[in-house]
């Protein structure tokens, strides 16, 4: 089996009939299977998580938007999380058996579909079609309100769909990206610029490793501070490689871990590089893991 | 979704036919997957695993074993292998959201029909009735050609089924077990005794670690020695505790560990234990695996 994921945000998270409206767009492809949902009634946002064969999450992501169109209008959305319209940002993830050249060619042809459908579409990421629209926040700059005014500077013409301001979609932000695996390492001190100095060493763009973006953070009810990264291509930075750097560098003040949390979901390949490094097994294979060989089967 | 596996041992390794038609009767059962099918023609055996939910698994052990014993005749039986019958050993082991003690009743339900069709049937490891038939070497003990004469004595009555020697089918050992994970330790070195000496320190019967089987091992051609181990309830033992004991005792003497095996399947709980031991981190769970995730659909 091969595996696409889709993790599209949309801008309303406290209607719950609406939200479970939008999701069961995804449950009823059964070729594909929502592994996750989550609404934030603060950001008045929702997140899902859907997976399955490129062309059936392709399909599931079309419907799932026309049906949340259908029910958000931004002239009514206020949240505090930045966002450019009702389905805001729609990232495809290849995660077993996909190339990312397959991702970013369903995230182009689905954001065609949308344009034909009258939605103004910005490509991000692997997806974008220049430099400065690969990162989102660039794009998501001025937010929905500012949209309008944003679209006529012929720098920000839509990447498909037409370039007038839509009041009730605001624009969608369609992308491929590889998986994002969100890890923190607690460490037992209060000290937060060590925290924070051991952060600026392991991130990217302070010299650090590649695809490795990381804060410190006061966890102030637990007594610690911690390291708090997101992995963005776990193939080129895997965990151990961070966990190993960070304990050194903590030990180098006298300072231990205290643990690791690996957040949210992870693709199996991520356990597979973890096995490869600590017991130096290199020709062992996510074939070997029964789950993942029960998968292959579909 | 819950997973039993069952790994039928038969004594048919030659005739590819035979095979696949036994094959054939796990394969018509939609609701179980098999995974692996391995034939030694010198061993004149076979050796199959499929997977699923526990009572889909017992009826398609059941439909195999009966076409199994249709085409086989132990009478015309010669390999090097060990055997008592034409379906030599059946195992169940519990895999995930199965408790040992419902392999135990599915193994002793499953022994109890091939009884009633004339199969003189001996439980064995957690299925066991009585301790000496915990193990599988003495239930095995005087082979084929010695059951006759060993099923005359009182101590050695079938489980299930008759009590007189059936010269086509032999006898069939039907047991529960924990999946077993073998695991092999490649040293930098030509010293078998050391090899074998790691593996006396490191194995349960000479007061190792409990759950540990091991043996010392040339690798000739590659030049180096190994430790090759079955871990025989991960859950206990894990993989990172035999290797950093390993790794320890190998220093000790100067050498170094070269590398690692993970041999054949193992279940997504061993990737979990490595994890956890190495990241510290304890609230990780596979269920954060997205493959693990997509299964729980079925």
């Amino acid at each position: 089996m091969r595996l696409l994921e889709c993790v599209p945000n949309i801008s309303e998270g406290r209607d719950e009939e609406k939200i479970a409206s939008i999701a069961e767009e995804v449950r009823k492809h059964r070729r594909v299977k929502l592994l996750d949902c989550s609404s934030d009634k603060d950001h008045h946002r929702s997140v899902f998580t859907f997976i399955g064969e490129p062309e059936a999450v392709k399909e599931a992501a079309f419907s799932f938007t026309m049906k949340a169109l259908d029910l958000i209008d931004m002239r009514e959305h206020k949240g505090d999380h930045p966002r450019l319209g009702a389905v805001d940002v729609i990232p495809f993830v290849p995660i077993q058996g996909v190339e990312m050249e397959e991702a970013v060619q369903i995230a182009r042809e689905f954001g065609k579909g949308l344009g034909k459908r009258g939605i103004p579409v910005f490509f991000y990421e692997e997806a974008a079609t220049r430099p400065e629209r690969k990162d989102l926040p660039s794009i998501r700059k001025g937010e929905y309100e500012g949209l309008a005014e944003k679209m006529k500077d012929r720098q920000w013409k839509p990447d498909e769909g037409p370039d007038r301001f839509n009041p009730k979609f605001g624009a969608t932000v369609v992308g491929a990206r590889f998986p994002l695996v969100a890890y923190n390492i607690n460490l037992k001190t209060k000290d937060l610029p060590l925290a924070k100095e051991i952060a600026r060493k392991v991130r990217f763009k302070d010299g650090g490793f590649p695809h490795v973006r990381a804060m410190g953070v006061d966890l102030k009810e637990r007594e610690m501070v911690q390291v708090s990264m997101n992995l963005t291509d776990y193939r080129v930075t895997n965990i151990p490689k961070v966990y190993e750097f960070i304990k050194e560098e903590a030990l180098k003040k006298g300072i231990e871990i205290e643990g690791s949390e690996i957040v949210g979901l992870i693709p199996l390949g991520v356990l597979e590089g973890i096995a490869q490094h600590y017991l130096n097994c290199q020709p062992f294979s996510i074939r070997q893991v029964i789950e993942q060989r029960i998968l292959e089967f579909e």
